[in-house]
């Protein structure tokens, strides 16, 4: 429940387990795509080998398909002569040209390296031994049939695309992408490439938290920009529920009076808002509603707050309703080269520069003051996450950044 | 020039030299997209602030706008009391309720935190002091007018086009997708989702390639599967030259005789083969060629040895193309948990699964055996780079791996 004021906060571990105890589990419908559609789609189904892989034993490099017992004691100094032939049958001391892929003629039980011979007219000189299997890819070797080839839940990657492919489908049902409607509120707020008058801003939320979206796989859908005025947001955020999976809004809620969005939430439906008032720097007043078992998070106004909401709440939120386990951003060791002060009692999101200097990664905290500046998240590639229990980050301390952004490597001190 | 039977290799550092020396230096043509359609795209101009940002001196948190003369020595034991106002000015002991972003009025120079007030009817105590500038966004404290906001060249995130957005473009300038012919060739390739007669196997890489470049920021052309024919394999470059910024093929080039894309590439222009035999492992059959200014990447059929050598040089090609320093994929520090022979002289690319385990990366390296085998890099998540003068890793040696997928955590022992 709410409370007033927020003489409560909760925290963000417990606002997660007791937003998500109210939700639909289970992830979306599957559907089914083409291969060359499903790049960074989350499977929807094991992929399970449908016959061996390879399908027959074949050559692992360009070399000669040999008999290995007719090139025992094989050296540069005393090559061993065998015949070319080019039937799909090698019989004693006869061998036969086989590009890296090439079956394995019968007969033959290993592969020597082209390197290794040289060719005098329809004979070769082999100078190596191999053992039996050497250079051969073994039928099933890669795969067996029946064999699980890639697991439901996987976020197909090129490789995962290259294996299934390997296999002969030329289609997967991947999970459906969530839809996510997205809502602005603010009197002040003008749609990018409009004209602003006095005291008015553009509105950023809309477009960055689209963009979050799609990059995490979800689809987004625009409501646009509300007024301050409870039913218009009433009105929006039901038509958003209507044609969506889950809704985002950023505005309309604040640490007192005008929390214009919660307001709305509670009044079209049940249970409404579940938790508002977290303990987190950005972002305290941050609510999350539900209603008919669809999740509306409630975002602030302020852009960075925004981005580090959607980051705490709406990524693990589309990771679930892509039967995704929490995908971590990519996170680096680094030192902090100055300290920081902090807020006790919540934890703090310290947007940071990590650069990479004499083999060491360096954090560089931006601007604590201007957490409602969207130039901080652009001077930022990354954010560190500063518990509870602590009043800020030391000089020298190593902490681990989470990357949202690409590191570079600064000159190196000579 | 390319020598028979790679007596001599040519290291992948003075491969890339030789090769993009020959090529056109400057990036593609810009374009102009809307900036919803701008995510992942490389910004091809600056974006410099237009005007100050924020445009007006706004409240940083949700509280009321004072004079900080008037509340000097408040506390909660000597709270100060102000008149509650709505007017755009405040004069002596008045205040005026703000949310986050609002305005501040005239005469006000800092602002009260909510929560550090109580409301009585039309007044309220303030019950700390604040100094002036406290809780302030002043106009152009984010960006002055004239300041660089985003730097050409910069691979547009979330972050970015909300700064953009911020100073009220809607559309930005970003460098066309290179277009980026593929071709597989090879008489046992049959097209994934058709018919397999004995011995042949499905064309996986055409899809695996173009996934690559669709990763990248590169529109893939689909050219095909070529059969082992020169003539035909030459028709089909042309024609990839001819529609596409760059041609990436796969097969048709070996250690030994059958050559047939280097052959066909120098059958269709000028300098043709640039390089061909490369000191790497897998991948040393692969070629470059240059034709008309153009580049053709002829990668080994191999599916793990065309993915690295994409990797190695398609990735450069691709982000010089979009005037992109190379972006390092995520790196970690893992320990090797068992050691590996690599090939002294060529450098090695060995797959590992990397997985954090009691807070340190460990990685396993997945069986060097089937370098020809796709589900190595399903079952990897990352790779090692092995230099040319070493034999191998050790077990427990430390080791920086490239990461193309994700990392898990694993149970962590008790």
């Amino acid at each position: 429940m709410r409370l007033k004021g927020f003489q409560k906060l909760t925290t963000i571990d417990e606002t997660i387990r007791v937003f998500f105890s109210k939700l639909q589990a289970k992830p979306l419908k599957p559907v089914t795509v083409k291969l060359h559609s499903a790049l960074d789609r989350v499977l929807a189904e094991d992929i399970i080998a449908g016959q061996d892989l390879p399908r027959f034993d074949r050559s692992a490099v360009d070399g000669y398909a040999v008999r290995a017992e007719d090139v025992v004691g094989a050296s540069q100094f005393k090559p061993k002569t065998l015949q070319i032939t080019d039937k799909n049958m090698i019989v004693d001391k006869q061998t036969r040209l086989l590009w890296t892929g090439n079956p394995i003629p019968k007969g033959a039980d290993a592969v020597v390296m082209l390197e290794s011979t040289r060719r005098i007219k329809d004979k070769i000189e082999v100078w190596v031994s191999v053992t039996p299997g050497e250079n051969v890819s073994k039928r099933g070797e890669d795969l067996s049939k029946g064999d699980v080839a890639v697991k439901a839940g996987t976020r197909l990657k090129p490789h995962h695309l290259g294996l299934i492919g390997a296999l002969g489908k030329a289609e997967v049902a991947v999970v459906e992408r969530p839809k996510v409607a997205i809502l602005a509120t603010g009197n002040e707020l003008v749609k990018v490439g409009g004209k602003l008058r006095e005291n008015q801003v553009f509105d950023v939320n809309r477009l960055v938290l689209s963009m979050l979206c799609c990059e995490i796989g979800a689809e987004p859908l625009d409501l646009g920009i509300a007024k301050d005025d409870v039913r218009e947001i009433s009105a929006k955020l039901k038509n958003g529920l209507e044609k969506a999976d889950a809704v985002i809004t950023s505005g309309g809620t604040s640490v007192g009076g005008a929390d214009l969005v919660p307001e709305a939430a509670n009044s079209i439906g049940k249970p409404g808002v579940i938790v508002h008032g977290v303990a987190m720097k950005p972002g305290m007043p941050t609510a999350l509603a539900v209603v008919e078992e669809k999740p509306i998070v409630i975002l602030s106004g302020n852009p960075v707050a925004a981005m580090i909401g959607f980051e705490v709440f709406c990524r693990p939120l589309i990771c679930r309703m892509l039967g995704l386990k929490l995908e971590p951003r990519p996170t680096v060791q680094a030192k902090m080269n100055r300290r920081i002060a902090t807020t006790l009692g919540r934890k703090n999101f310290v947007r940071v520069y990590v650069f990479q200097q004499n083999g060491e990664f360096v954090a560089e905290p931006i601007s604590a003051r201007g957490s409602s500046m969207i130039s901080t998240m652009t001077r930022a590639n990354g954010y560190v996450v500063v518990p509870e229990n602590r009043e800020g980050l030391k000089e020298g301390e190593h902490v681990s950044v989470q990357l949202f952004d690409t590191v570079k490597v600064v000159d190196e001190d000579v």
